[in-house]
């Protein structure tokens, strides 16, 4: 499983409609937030996440990216959490969220170990890497694209069998990538019942940034791509003073990067109710798959060999 | 007008009907908070009080009950606010919201005054004083009572015509309590023509606490009682444990008090949906007017003559 859950979706400020921002990664047995705007453990309990948060990486430290941690994980605590939590971000993490997560007159009943995180930094997780990639905003920032680890190739019995290997754990070697030796002499290797090892899947969270090459890098060939969309055409001089991104742009990158997917987010308040025109500003650079993300929307991303025009598997 | 617009009504943890402690106290021409919990900044959209708010009375610093803070002055600061915020609360209100408050990446605009008081403190408002009381927590804490100003008294234009005063200036001196002379040399005192001066509203907010003296002095004769009920009979040693009140002690402190209305707020996830035990359990000690807040419910409290069974004015 890989299911995002977006948590908040406006600019700066939070509407009747859209939260701040804020966006849940459920991959597997792990949850990530990424980004935990004011109002994120309200929406994670009106949209059904989960609490059980394994990290939270963060893009940067406006305030409208963070500050939902802290009585997150004041109410992590109450309900008795003893696991440790690792939060990731850009400089100042831990000058910021060791003042404000341990400021107060609360203390947390769990460790929270604060990782500061530059461009390139790549965060092992169960099953994939968090890979912080570089954007361009006005402070200190990252995207955080998720990696997935290759997969074994598919394992084919029936070709196993045909050449006469006796099921049991020269299986098990075969699917492990090792040639097997058979009572009769015979070799068998592994390419001969094994498909070469598939492809994980990868997305891209960009946060608030400019288009720009350390996205495209990032997402390059991504099976999902969320990126900043503040503003439509006419907030064009706005979007580059503020160092946020046009529907456009965002689009721009998508077809650059190559993505099967683009999601929009991070709207400005002008859009909250109206975003057909990001959509149409969006659909002249970019023929694929694309929405507008609201509160509450959940995309799941399906495995590459899931998909009707998958590429080749590896 | 006096209104009350219950932003947060849920005690430690929000849920999807109830988000954390917040009030909308709107008086004439001022609009003050009283506690400002994580996401009440969504809650004044959402329930239109305005953001146009003259001053912050925090309770005590319990997460819970501030945090919310940080987040809503940096959206008045992006709105352009430039009018200096007051802010007032126990300790450690100033070592803390100095922290919270000015940590960040973004500068407000305008200036935050930060106020550290303590039971007894008044706040002089336009047409009120707040008055800070002594409540029982787990850390400082004072609950606020809102205390308006005496009103002149009615004035009767007809009984001034009968005495022979013409109408113009000596109608004001006398509203303003001058005794006039009139052109015959007659002496025309005020008590003649003006009714005794009238008392204004009263409401007390308790903040967390434990049923107390403070409450019952603050909120004696009050209009309006708002007292914590974060529990029902059933966790009596919880409620002591915590130094929160169940319904019934709320009840009791609103009958000793002598006010003219409770409403009940602050509770436990368990009475989320299903507050009528706390209803029942407080009608058992309370005859007169009573609620369980909502969030986004609001309160008119009427002035005391327009009051069916009102007291005789002054």
């Amino acid at each position: 499983m890989l299911r995002l859950t977006f948590l908040g979706t406006s600019a700066a400020q939070p509407t009747i409609h859209r939260n701040l921002s804020g966006l849940a990664v459920r991959r597997d047995r792990e949850l990530f937030l990424v980004d935990c705007g004011e109002g994120t453990q309200r929406q994670m309990i009106r949209f059904g996440t989960g609490f059980d948060v394994d990290a939270i990486f963060f893009t940067h430290f406006h305030a409208d990216h963070y500050l939902g941690a802290i009585g997150f994980l004041r109410t992590l605590s109450m309900q008795g959490r003893t696991t440790p939590m690792d939060v990731y971000g850009p400089r100042p993490a831990k000058r910021l969220l060791d003042v404000m997560l341990f400021t107060g007159t609360e203390r947390l009943a769990f460790d929270v170990r604060i990782h500061e995180v530059a461009p390139g930094t790549e965060v092992r997780r169960d099953g994939c890497v968090m890979r912080a990639f570089a954007t361009e905003h006005r402070i200190p920032s990252v995207g955080w694209a998720l990696v997935e680890d290759e997969r074994p190739g598919r394992f084919h019995p029936e070709k196993a069998a045909a050449l006469g290997v006796p099921m049991g754990p020269l299986y098990g070697a075969l699917q492990r990538g090792e040639a097997v030796t058979l009572a009769d002499g015979r070799v068998v290797r592994p390419e001969e019942v094994v498909e070469p090892r598939r492809r994980g899947r990868t997305m891209a969270v960009t946060g608030d940034t400019r288009p720009c090459a350390g996205t495209i890098a990032a997402a390059r060939g991504a099976d999902l791509l969320v990126h900043d969309c503040t503003f439509g055409d006419p907030e064009q001089a706005r979007a580059e003073e503020t160092m946020h991104s046009t529907a456009r742009e965002a689009a721009r990158v998508a077809r650059e990067a190559g993505v099967r997917e683009l999601v929009l987010t991070h709207l400005s308040t002008r859009y909250d109710r109206e975003w057909q025109p990001l959509v149409d500003e969006a659909r002249a650079e970019w023929p694929g798959p694309l929405s507008v993300a609201s509160d509450g929307m959940t995309i799941e991303v399906p495995l590459p060999h899931d998909l009707a025009r998958a590429p080749s598997p590896g």
